[in-house]
């Protein structure tokens, strides 16, 4: 008998007969011995119809009370969720975030989870409950009500498991796994059956939608054992089969791992290059010009300084697209004479294409295959920015799928 | 400067534009010097909604899951009307029942009030905050979300009042305030600018659906000064008209009430008579009568006995006529035999109409007025119940309009 999290997400609770597909499978589960904590998403649709009623009520709407409005889709589906495993014959029991409690800070739409006190949930399932914890939210020091941001439901489960010590956290979703990259994009991707922590982090973060980027980085510092499974297959399919199914994101770099030196490319359109042109070199310089844009909450995400010649340097870095006409205003209305920068330049239509693997860490050459592939094809790489298991290079966004499939083709991502 | 509190019904609170007016009406009071707190409904139609998602998951649903899954309605109102009161410039905060908390006994779907703590109100007010608090719900002992049933909002608002003892408690609803009788019935039916708790204690209970019993129950308990006004004004009326609009439920029968001796005609359809007769008069025989009734939550309302003659008596209660099959069908099957009784009659089409008044008190003559009116209409009376402010009698229902019209007529309600 093992302590299992399931998380579902909105489509899975997108209708009354979805939810009783996900009690029929949470109940399979049960009667097969296991103890079971079940964090459902709001029904699909229903977060933006609350957030538009409140965008409609008010043009900037306090985060406080969106928190109080967003996390009532949650709640709606613990309940149901709850009535469904009633309806199968368990014993269920439903709670919000607040009455477990899951303890976050006050950060309004994008709280962090400071702790989790599992002692009720505990005797619930050691009295045979299942139960079923929101996701999404949680409450601050002062009793309000949080919540974590989009796709924060994965960080729930993930959180909880930890705090429960649960054997696996199963993130049902409606793709059946982790791929070497997007299907839409190279027909020959490949589900991959383990992926480590550390290369799920880096395709989290470049791009691959599946799982929210704090719920991988909850696995890796509480190593639990998380794995991403599809929840459209027949909810009563062999548990056997379903455990083994999908793509778990494992802590050990094992045999099987060490063969594949790439496992994945990631890719992520919809970003801007900027470039601050001529800065004289000098300390303080990245936070006067990075600082004025962090301010007005713009997301950098690649940032690369060239080395500094005759005192000056050039300061590149990337935004998502939405803001990028904000950014260029800040830096040519308030950072370009401010640290006396020759010029401001900007391209607005960029993606970032990365090569993913931990096995890179022991393999050279990776970065030279990589460069090669794409000047074959013609593409032009305008920035580079690597980590231990990953070299990213940004390219014209008219290149993507081009670059995709050609990278994914010469690392041999299409057979196992 | 006052502490005054505001509920406002789901039809008010029916869209982003009627949220956005009652906004406008709050700020008005608040910018008038008062201290603001507002109750208002779920939106009109959630409640429903959430109850049919939740019918069609179980046939039986939990009413802890249930009170979970119904709360989330008013959460989104106080959240919205917060917003929307942010918009109009003014602090406001709003609040679930637990966050309050109004503490409830643990009757899921029928919960009770217990205490309300009012110190994190109190505090935000004389910060200059509006504080926009959920009705309907509160959080039992065990940190279990309940709700107070249909129509709670009502009871919420008044004990919330209650609690931080408000100056007064304003009901905005689609009505305009309490009537002689139903209008739609009387033509000449008239708004009362008074009525006291107790005749509104009798109207309530007797059909007029203009407020909650409960809520009543507890204006008079803790003398809460409680107005029922319209919500359909435009809402900046002056203010020294709002404040004189509707009804205002009284503690005192001053010198304009002694004049009404009569202050309505209340009337009740769809009930259902059942008489048991011929039953030995002993001990103990209500109680073996009516509690198999009551066992099957079945209400019961009007309830006499004769006399009675040779040791034996009739024994004559009214029910809901939505009860009435299963009612006749226990006493047929489980109590006749019981009890001895010879035989069970039952009369399903009957209404109950009655006169209210508290001058009725220190006046003779009001229920003869009232049967002779009946007898000239040709109407006959089944049963007659009576307290002391008020007369009620129950006949065939397909004479109530003519009972209303002839006894609103006939006690002169039609002027004041």
């Amino acid at each position: 008998m093992s302590l299992i999290v399931h998380k579902y997400g909105g489509t899975s609770m997108g209708s009354v007969e979805r939810i009783k597909n996900v009690a029929r499978r949470v109940a399979k589960w049960h009667r097969a011995g296991h103890q079971l904590v079940v964090v459902p998403s709001a029904m699909s649709g229903e977060t933006n119809r609350l957030l538009t009623l409140a965008h409609e009520i008010s043009a900037q709407p306090s985060p406080r009370e969106l928190d109080m409005i967003a996390s009532t889709g949650e709640q709606v589906s613990v309940g149901l969720l709850a009535l469904a495993l009633q309806a199968e014959g368990l014993e269920a029991v439903s709670y919000a975030g607040w009455q477990v409690p899951v303890k976050t800070d006050s950060a309004f739409a994008k709280a962090r989870i400071e702790s989790i006190d599992g002692t009720k949930v505990k005797a619930d399932l050691d009295a045979g409950r299942v139960v079923v914890i929101t996701g999404f939210q949680g409450v601050d020091p002062d009793g309000n009500i949080t919540t974590l941001g989009r796709g924060g439901s994965d960080t729930s489960a993930v959180a909880i498991a930890a705090a429960l010590d649960a054997a696996e956290c199963l993130i049902y979703t409606d793709v059946d796994g982790v791929y070497t990259t997007d299907p839409r994009v190279v027909e020959e991707a490949r589900r991959l059956d383990r992926v480590t922590f550390e290369e799920m982090l880096e395709m989290a973060s470049l791009g691959s939608k599946v799982l929210q980027i704090r719920s991988v980085e909850f696995a890796g510092k509480y190593r639990v054992k998380t794995r991403v499974l599809s929840s459209l297959t027949d909810p009563l399919i062999a548990l056997e089969q379903e455990m083994r199914s999908g793509t778990l994101i494992t802590f050990e770099e094992d045999e099987t791992m060490e063969k594949a030196v790439i496992s994945g490319i990631a890719f992520q359109r919809d970003e801007a290059r900027i470039a601050v042109i001529g800065v004289p070199d000098r300390p303080g310089i990245a936070y006067q010009i990075l600082g004025p844009v962090a301010d007005a909450n713009i997301d950098v995400d690649m940032i690369i300084q060239n080395q500094s010649v005759e005192g000056k340097t050039d300061f590149t870095f990337t935004v998502g697209r939405g803001d990028y006409a904000r950014a260029m205003a800040i830096l040519n209305d308030q950072v370009k004479n401010h640290v006396a920068a020759e010029r401001v330049l900007g391209e607005p239509k960029v993606s970032k294409v990365s090569v993913v693997g931990v096995g890179m860490r022991s393999h050279v050459g990776i970065a030279s295959t990589m460069f090669r592939t794409l000047s074959e094809e013609g593409i032009n790489i305008q920035m580079i920015s690597t980590s231990e298991i990953k070299i990213s290079v940004l390219i014209d966004e008219k290149y993507t799928e081009l670059a995709v499939r050609a990278l994914h083709k010469v690392f041999g991502l299409e057979t196992a």
